[in-house]
């Protein structure tokens, strides 16, 4: 090699920090940022609540190769509200994720021992009201590409109200718009695994336009779903409609909207409740729509893609939607456990 | 609510681990695995060698959202090789990415202060020799679906040769199948994120049936990339053929064949050497084929779905082609940087 192309790549010293300064160094930075109030870590087998030390190693898959899956379930007055359905999702995206079980020799003592856990780091952290945020992962081990060599990972952090992803504060309605965003492949969008940068330019084209989440489409032209959260409309003759479950994640919500249209149905309120493939032309036409997720948040749309939906004001249906949903999560119907706090 | 609705969750006491308890369980379990030798991370704004801090926060949006990107580079011989054609994808992908820069008002400012930080982390490690796998994410600072709220971080670690991901140790040749996986949607295929779950079990499923990496298709039979590798052909005609980009990772380690398959085309052992789309029958009747990544791993695929491919051996322009990457990797042609070592 000539001297012409060895090139010397002059740099200022390495700043090598030690344990105490690395760790008062993180704790400053994260100081001004979201505060789990408790974090489980299957590694240690135990619980932190020091913000410094809530991380995972840089060679757990969920980062190297976001082989990672996750799911949440809600706290509300002191209950772990719908853990169950949650948990029997996050077994089923483990098995396609093929990520190999933290815990326990049957899918049943993995799911007990979860559901334990997160109790425990609910528990700990104090709140009566808030989210769970939990996440299985391949684990560290090595930057390999397959699970040969780590260690499954398990990891919970509860969040105050406040701190959780869909929040409160949209009821009265929020414009959304239709992006044009690919849809992920079918075993990657029915799975809830953290490969969700898509989801995440979803919601952020969504708000180059004016909208917030954002409102997706299938190859067809029919509706698919939102970023994160699925879509329900009310047609013009009194049917709830939202769609099949084959090309989104299956979402819980939307499953506990099902149930208590049903409920609407009874009492004359709606004519049919309906999963179906619904062409955005049809979609267009609907009188209320609203987007749903995280256990008991409805969101409605009055405006979409600059259109009023139906009157423009958020409807009859989605209102009563709203109360019965957080009647649901309030007073409960046996998908709840109590807390035991000390 | 009724008494019968009132399930108590009986759950143990919790583990509540203090911070010294905490990172001692945590050094324990690490212990027997893959251990980087320098990490850097942009939080703190500097480089820890302490494995058990080699972490990144539980809110960090690569893990909470797959929103981060990655790339790497080769150190040989003290030098950093080709760390530029990768910083240049890492920019390309940080912009479809929509992940705000992490250093710098400029693409070449933050470009500069990272070929930087990877020289220093590279030089804190002591490694001659080795690879870089550095990452950039939208970062820490809340659980929501966008960046606002985050803090953009860098992180960088330093491998040893036996700890990467691709090695040296397939230069006899492996065997690999053909597996029925769809690819990620272009946006995603073409951005070099951690969304790499279809990966992974992309390799999995290779695995099963008694492959490596596994061979992809797209949509119109043709050969689209390995999980993790491009894949790349010698007809019986002469000519080296790889798949274009265009559904595709561009592949760093691919460019540089084409750029060495050229020398063989001025030397007449090759015809041409050509990107192009690759029916899988045309693919099937050359008579070599080699998978490529990590700027110098070269891997002969000696069978292909249960058949010779030529040969059944390592075939001469292979070889000739491992030859050659490895004297540019070592020799340099200008993609270097001399590291000054202490």
């Amino acid at each position: 090699m000539s001297d012409a192309k060895r090139r010397r790549l002059e740099v200022p010293p390495a700043k090598v920090l030690g344990r105490d300064e690395y760790l008062a160094k993180l704790r400053e930075v994260l100081c001004p940022m979201v505060k789990p109030a408790a974090m489980y870590n299957s590694l240690v087998g135990g619980i932190t609540t020091d913000q410094e030390l809530m991380a995972i190693p840089i060679h757990d898959h969920a980062l190297v190769r976001g082989h990672a899956i996750f799911d949440t379930c809600s706290i509300v007055g002191g209950r772990l509200y719908r853990v169950d359905i949650h948990l029997d999702r996050h077994m089923d995206s483990a098995e396609r994720a093929r990520i190999p079980l933290p815990f326990g020799s049957t899918v049943q003592e993995c799911k007990d021992q979860m559901r334990s856990i997160i109790a425990q780091t609910v528990v700990t952290s104090g709140l009566r009201d808030g989210g769970v945020r939990f996440y299985t992962s391949v684990g560290p081990g090595t930057f390999n590409l397959t699970p040969e060599g780590c260690k499954s990972a398990f990891y919970v952090v509860v969040l105050r109200p406040e701190e959780l992803p869909v929040k409160e504060s949209d009821l009265d309605g929020i414009r959304e718009v239709t992006v044009d965003m690919p849809l992920k492949p079918p075993l990657l969008a029915s799975t809830k695994t953290n490969n969700y940068m898509l989801n995440a330019l979803t919601s952020m084209k969504a708000r180059d336009s004016g909208g917030q989440f954002g409102i997706l489409l299938d190859g067809d032209g029919c509706i698919a779903e939102s970023s994160v959260l699925c879509c329900v409309f009310v047609t013009e003759d009194k049917r709830l409609i939202t769609p099949n479950f084959d090309k989104i994640l299956a979402g819980t919500t939307a499953r506990k909207v099902l149930d208590l249209g049903g409920r609407l149905v009874a009492e004359g309120k709606l004519a049919a409740v309906s999963q179906e493939q619904i062409p955005q032309a049809v979609a267009k036409r609907c009188v209320e729509m609203l987007l749903c997720g995280g256990d008991s948040h409805i969101i409605p749309v009055t405006h979409w893609d600059g259109h009023p939906v139906g009157s423009g004001s958020v409807g009859p249906i989605t209102k009563k939607l709203i109360k019965l949903v957080h009647e649901d999560a309030k007073s409960g119907d046996g998908d709840h456990y109590e807390l035991c706090y000390p």
